[in-house]
């Protein structure tokens, strides 16, 4: 027996090595560096041993034809789990290649949960051809989720969890935690005969509890309820407050439609925060690393064209001042300093209110209190830049009056920026606009038309 | 008893109102709006039904002031909960205005763990005041967690979790369980006599399993191991990935020091996108929403000042081509535009590039497929907006030569951009810069000196 154990103990050492934590950068190095044949091994290997998430994001970071080869290697009854984990557009790129049978069979596995999650980004007809391939009450169950928009939690929600009546036994309940094995599952829903919600019994209670009394008895009075109707990131901000692994999902009618885990709240703050950080350059986070070049040009043109028409405002600003550049050269030389320091400046205020928004903190109540600050901030460097500037000008092109010139416009353009940092992503938020996205090609207009409205303006005035 | 028990389920049931999700932005309004007396009402109402996380939130979004007020109404025994979810700089600040007595009263309530994750960003003076408070084992635990610096796992390892030898029992195991109640508690770590990790055991195995047979019998297979050294969001992906609840940290000489819930995973999953939002405008993801305007604007006065220098560079870019200005005003006139151009194009390749990076996926292995893409796209969108800029500006001025100039610039700035939009990330990467801080600045200043020599180069050949 001594020795039986030993055996087993001394197996389980070695296992450690091969359960070694599989760090992703170091995987993608080692795959996207081989070629051909030697891809293909070196995936393979990877496969036996990487979770499906790991297998996504390589996927991802390879081009599309390498991307396409090596996704022929994954096995069928793992696409499903590995395309549920990457972004959209890859995602999309690989079923558009798929053959219709292998299609088919793919889509034969797939869950409602998982078509309502991809359907976001699918065209028509690859839903369609997705519902042909579901019982009728898988469909029924898609229809039923579908009822709620992409931005409601209850379009995600979790159908999988232990549901039972709150006049059931502590065995019965003891009974469902043995037999099923959920992912983040620590809760017992207790819902009335139409399916109301009543409440949660936690799974430290009920093993604690005698096995004879009744689950109602055992109601956790300080569990939360998600609404159904609540945003992604306000539900997933509920969950990790709440510090509990799943909340139940209810619609208005106090229906319990499902669960949201704290699995679907990490991957949805790594989503928003993602949104986020792409929109301030105009994109998307579904974007493909590597999109093909046709699409990725179309996608970004339009941004580019946005940015073009405020470009093109600065420009006319500029234009309104020709006379005083053709006698100035030397305000050319300068102009693009005031614009640079103004647009810095409203960019800092502009991403405080933006990561403040991402976290609701902002609101009608502060926004004063935050405007003041700001400006006392803009104002104290303004003053620092503008003196430091106005010096380094005067002496560059020995002119006094270039220096106060330009100090003062600096000063004016970085208290204008402070305001509007603060004020355009406040009046994007009142007309629901993100204002990751539009903020700072707005901003920018803001602070070139200025900048070089007072720096020219006043140069015509001082030198005119 | 069929009475009592409609009686229980109809106290669950009006229960529900008051299990109603907290939205945090309601709140946050509801709060900021009132003032003095009746804020401090809202407040106390508040702090009956929300969790510390949302506590946290509300008082970061309150100015100075108001902050400090609310923070006394908050409970002696809540409070380190509430510092431990705010981020550095207001837990700083709080901590700094706290009288003697309230501090050390608070910080006799802290955890080795805790005082770790704030001493990051404490003074020296009061991390020693915390460690006068503690026991000496509890010195020794933070001396231990001390060894690993701030962007390793080991630092925030969680010590509580549940472990036995593999030589204990199924009963054993099962007794832990019952006792003991963790958040993200899903396995039992199993350690030889040295303190050596062996294996885990699932609770769900453990729960099904003969209450005689031995812990090492039941070992699962498929358990990853997270290094102590691992990078914070390496570690936090692997357990995204792992589609576990917790994962066992190991030293490298395989001792069990700790494990990595889910919970913890979500926090650095948020707080590493926070850091490369801020990052992008030269800030810090503990930066206070109502930091002190003298802090505020000495902190951002160096992302200004750095700013500066590239500013400078273009105009004395400008500065070179003096010549041509003088003659051709409306060089001045249009010479934002390239620039712009320039700059909006390359910050797209910049962040898909940070975006990929944040994930591992870029490696020395596609950055050139990745620099071809980004090539093309750069150069199919050159062109397009070559020939449209080239037009209008050949039509404003009434000048087919101006037109041509500044079409050739604005393709060749392009595809400027996209090259150092790949490159620059990839060479901060190698000198381990966080390309999301320094990355825009460098950019910018490339695509701005750039645009301006090839603009004005052009007009100096073409016109002079």
């Amino acid at each position: 027996m001594e020795e039986l154990k030993n055996e087993l103990i001394s197996e389980a050492e070695q296992d450690i090595t091969s359960q070694l934590q599989i760090e992703v950068s170091q995987v993608v190095q080692q795959l996207t560096e081989a070629e051909g044949e030697e891809q293909a091994e070196v995936f393979s290997e990877i496969l036996n041993e990487a979770e499906a998430g790991t297998i996504a994001i390589l996927l991802e970071s390879l081009p599309l034809d390498e991307r396409y080869e090596r996704w022929q290697q994954v096995q069928p009854e793992e696409r499903v789990d590995v395309l549920n984990l990457m972004r959209a557009d890859p995602r999309l790129g690989i079923l558009k290649k798929m053959p219709d049978e292998e299609l088919d069979l793919l889509f034969s596995q797939l869950s409602p949960e998982d078509l309502i999650d991809w359907s976001d980004s699918l065209p028509d007809s690859i839903t369609d051809r997705a519902l042909a391939q579901m019982g009728e009450r898988q469909r029924k169950h898609f229809e039923l989720y579908d009822q709620y928009d992409e931005n409601e939690i209850g379009r995600y929600a979790d159908h999988q969890m232990l549901v039972l009546n709150p006049d059931s036994t502590v065995a019965q309940g003891q009974r469902f935690f043995r037999r099923i094995d959920l992912d983040c599952n620590d809760h017992l829903f207790l819902v009335d005969a139409n399916d109301k919600y009543v409440g949660t019994v936690r799974r430290y209670d009920l093993f604690k509890a005698d096995a004879d009394s009744l689950l109602s008895a055992l109601i956790w009075p300080d569990s939360r309820v998600i609404s159904a109707d609540s945003s992604l990131i306000e539900s997933a901000e509920t969950l990790e407050h709440s510090r509990e692994l799943e909340l139940p999902v209810v619609d208005d009618e106090g229906t319990l439609i499902g669960r949201m885990t704290l699995r679907t709240a990490t991957a949805l703050v790594r989503e928003h925060y993602e949104s986020q950080l792409m929109a301030t350059a105009g994109m998307d986070e579904d974007d493909d690393l590597f999109a093909p070049i046709i699409v990725g040009a179309r996608r970004r043109a339009v941004w580019l064209g946005i940015n073009l028409l405020t470009a093109f405002l600065a420009s006319a600003t500029i234009g309104l001042f020709e006379n005083v550049l053709s006698q100035v050269v030397a305000l050319a030389v300068l102009m693009p300093i005031v614009a640079s320091m103004g647009g810095i400046a409203g960019s800092q205020s502009l991403t405080l209110m933006i990561r403040g928004m991402a976290m609701g903190q902002i609101s009608a109540g502060n926004v004063v209190s935050l405007l003041k600050n700001e400006l006392g901030i803009g104002a104290l460097n303004g003053l620092l830049w503008a003196i430091v500037i106005g010096l380094i000008a005067g002496w560059w092109f020995d002119d006094v009056i270039m220096g106060i010139i330009i100090g003062c416009a600096i000063l004016i353009n970085m208290a204008m920026a402070a305001i509007a940092g603060v004020m355009v992503p406040m009046i994007l938020q009142k007309f629901n606009q993100d204002a990751a996205l539009s903020g700072s090609v707005i901003l920018t207009t803001v602070t070139d038309v200025v900048g070089f409205f007072t720096f020219l303006g006043l140069a015509t005035i001082l030198y005119l």
